[in-house]
């Protein structure tokens, strides 16, 4: 799947959610493989509506079994790292914070990247539901088999400063 | 119209605007007259997805024509006041922030009320479009005919500070 396919996929699920976007805003679509190469398995499809020096507003979309890896929002220059609220609008999505492992979760990693996965405190979230993630906590989220979109309420986005846990991916 | 009448027709709205939410979310949505007892045509519904010290997200309703009052976000102890995105989800939204007047508006103030509406920039808003109004800038906004949906992304609500142009409004 090239990045154009990912795009038109992407304005796919906006449409089974109902979710409107304008002309502008689907050019912009942000389509990220994270470096990996691996887009179906391993990715993040990112509209940012607003990203100001006091919030940010973005929507996302995860293809049916789509990954997007362990990662944390550091501290920066002595600011909290980003806090931030995922809404699920539509599908599914299995959300793994730090904390009590789940015993039996519903997702595995990517194949090969094990490693990479540390923490196992699973959320699981529906159409409706949401859970707002600490700042500068490991976090990795799963969509189930039918994709899912969500919105991501949070604190100012400075995605560059983010530190995923496998060091091989690329922001 | 009752507070009961008017949360059922909220959530009305948010079918109609394919927006899922939680029972206990249902529970506790605000309906809001300002104390002026005019619901149907002055007031607000709100959901606070959630109001963290560092942003807010809550989802609007509108209902046909109705309109929420002048008011601005102040400075709060030397806090910039609130910034906030407002961005139209379902139905049509008509904004009006401080600027140049728009020429022949497409909204009148509630009746008996045109003293305490004085800004007249028109923005309009439909599906997919947003807006973002600077802190402790004058706004109001009234919905079309069908009514509104709309999504709020904002630095963090402090309502009880909320200046209000009309002096007899309650928040």
């Amino acid at each position: 799947m090239n990045k154009k396919q990912a795009k038109n996929k992407t304005l796919d699920y906006f449409k089974k959610a109902k979710i409107k976007i304008t002309k502008s805003e689907m050019e912009r679509i942000e389509i990220t493989d994270l470096g990996l190469g691996r887009l179906e398995e391993i990715g993040l499809q990112i509209l940012t509506y607003v990203n100001t020096d006091r919030y940010c507003a973005k929507e996302m979309v995860l293809f049916p079994g789509q990954t997007c890896p362990e990662h944390r929002h550091p501290e920066i220059d002595g600011e909290p790292g980003k806090q931030e609220t995922f809404r699920c609008r539509w599908g599914k999505v299995f959300l793994y914070v730090e904390g009590n492992p789940t015993p039996s979760p519903n997702c595995s990693p990517p194949e090969g990247n094990k490693d990479h996965y540390t923490v196992w405190n699973e959320i699981v979230l529906d159409p409706g539901e949401q859970y707002t993630i600490s700042p500068d906590t490991k976090h990795w989220f799963q969509s189930g088999k039918d994709g899912a979109v969500i919105s991501e309420f949070s604190s100012t986005s400075k995605d560059k400063y983010d530190v995923f846990t496998n060091p091989n991916i690329e922001r």
